[in-house]
């Protein structure tokens, strides 16, 4: 029997009701005491979003498969020798995603929470705003959440840019070499970029200054791949607007300048969190279990 | 020469330059002071969300069309005689007025305008949320604003359900007689129901009964198509959650309980008025005004 680690007693229930022959599965949740006995974990599914979870990962030497729920693994990638399996959880997260970074985009630009902010004065007092219609948005690091999201803009009648590490012309896919052509005629860039070195600060003093006056900066990847001291004082002097999940340092303390700005808007890293992930993810792990179980090539693999 | 009053001076541009041959055309906005002489106006483009452009109508007596740059016609269409011509706004709204929808649904499930309290007091403290997609939408009066909301709705990842006043089952539009059936199933009602007096209260306490718990109430049509009463006492139980751009009364009296509730949203009739407007509008007029000068048939007439 391998024994296997899983973060949903609902799980089961995908499963036709039994677990697979020649897995012994016990659930951890991440939130109560965590297993005594971990150093016979063959795969570990770790629960999303909890920093206990992860301190669980140094008391299995037996680990041979790491599934994380997240798209990026760089929370646990040096924490993993080599012979680890490390699968990521690419697509669970496209629909939560790209929602909320549509939402953001349609709540900078029609002022939703300045509405919020005089429903609480009970103060009616309209005027016209911007509209996300008509917007070019770019998207930084397309790939499958920016697929996702390029469908909802699409419908929204923007116009989108795709950008990616390294240009496809076929797939309409500009490469990095081509943003200071790109940026001038930007007005909503969204960036999905995952934080490895390639990416970190890629988003700089340089590239924001390209964009039009008045543009908005979206961040659903990472906090690492923007420079946070080049965008606080382009959204600091009014010229760029910002609507930012994610943020460098993270969680963004209390002091921090990014907080009080009018023309920034704030989410605590819950791009990804959202209940429509978890029909999603009970689904992919369930089948990754069977994978597991038969010996057949787990999914998501990531390559390191 | 035939006198005719526009809303804005910057409507000659999209006309080549000069204006029909055969009209006189002055420029009234709305904001600053009516034109002196108003009895010789034949054709009226009432400035949009101004009440002074409203009063201005009982100095028309030799007014043969009135154009209106909204899709509702409820505040004007009692202060014309029989034999003018009432043309509307319908589908200059529809890519405004469905973003905005979208965005009280995404910010409604994804809680920004509590994330946008919490960055009031620095407060970084996610959970997880709802999410649109996966929802099913009824968009009840279903027309060209419904038809672009769809649109985008679809792409988010929603089931849509289509009612409208006279079932057309070719068209996947339901009748009201199937609201027993379909309520039930619908997590998100979105309103856009015109102000008539077939339509007053229509989204009654009975109706709202049938929503499953938990369901999202959003209206971007007009106020009086809810019973404002209803509605509070399911919202106030927290039975329902609520997104109003549109209230019954309007303005929302600052005693208004409404106000206050956390499950629910208030915008101060915002749909239509974002940016997305204007060239849709100017386009849209410019052709009406050749349209007039030619004696053609004119466009968006409303058959009362």
């Amino acid at each position: 029997m391998r024994r296997v680690l899983v973060p949903w007693p609902q799980l089961i229930g995908r499963m036709g009701g039994r677990w697979p022959d020649g897995l012994d599965v016990d659930v951890y949740d991440g939130k109560g005491d965590p297993p005594e006995q971990a150093d016979d974990v063959e795969l570990y599914v770790m629960p999303y979003a909890k920093p206990s979870a992860l301190a669980l990962l140094e008391r299995m030497p037996s680990l041979r498969v790491l599934q994380v729920l997240t798209a990026g693994v760089d929370a646990v990638i040096d924490r993993i020798g080599p012979d680890v399996t490390l699968c990521n959880g690419r697509g669970l997260h496209d629909a939560s995603t790209a929602e909320l970074a549509l939402g953001l985009m349609l709540a900078a630009q029609r002022e939703i929470p300045h509405w919020s902010a005089n429903q609480r004065e009970r103060n009616w007092d309209p005027h016209f705003t911007r509209s996300l219609a008509d917007s070019t948005v770019l998207i930084l690091g397309y790939g499958s959440i920016g697929s996702a999201l390029e469908a909802r803009l699409l419908a929204c009648e923007c116009e989108v840019i795709r950008v990616a590490s390294r240009p496809r012309p076929a797939e309409r896919i500009h490469g990095p070499d081509d943003l200071p052509e790109l940026l001038p005629r930007t007005t909503v860039l969204a960036n999905i970029l995952p934080a490895t070195p390639a990416t970190a600060k890629f988003v700089n003093a340089e590239r924001l200054a390209l964009l039009p006056d008045d543009a908005l900066v979206v961040n659903v990847g990472r906090g690492a791949t923007v420079d946070t001291e080049a965008l606080l004082k382009e959204v600091s002097s009014g010229r760029l607007r910002a609507a930012l999940d994610v943020t460098d340092p993270e969680p963004l303390p209390a002091d921090h300048p990014l907080w009080t700005l009018p023309n920034v808007l704030i989410t605590p890293h819950v791009a990804g969190g959202s209940n429509t992930f978890y029909p999603r993810a009970e689904k992919f792990v369930a089948d990754q279990l069977r994978r597991f179980a038969a010996g057949e090539a787990l999914a998501n693999v990531v390559d390191r």
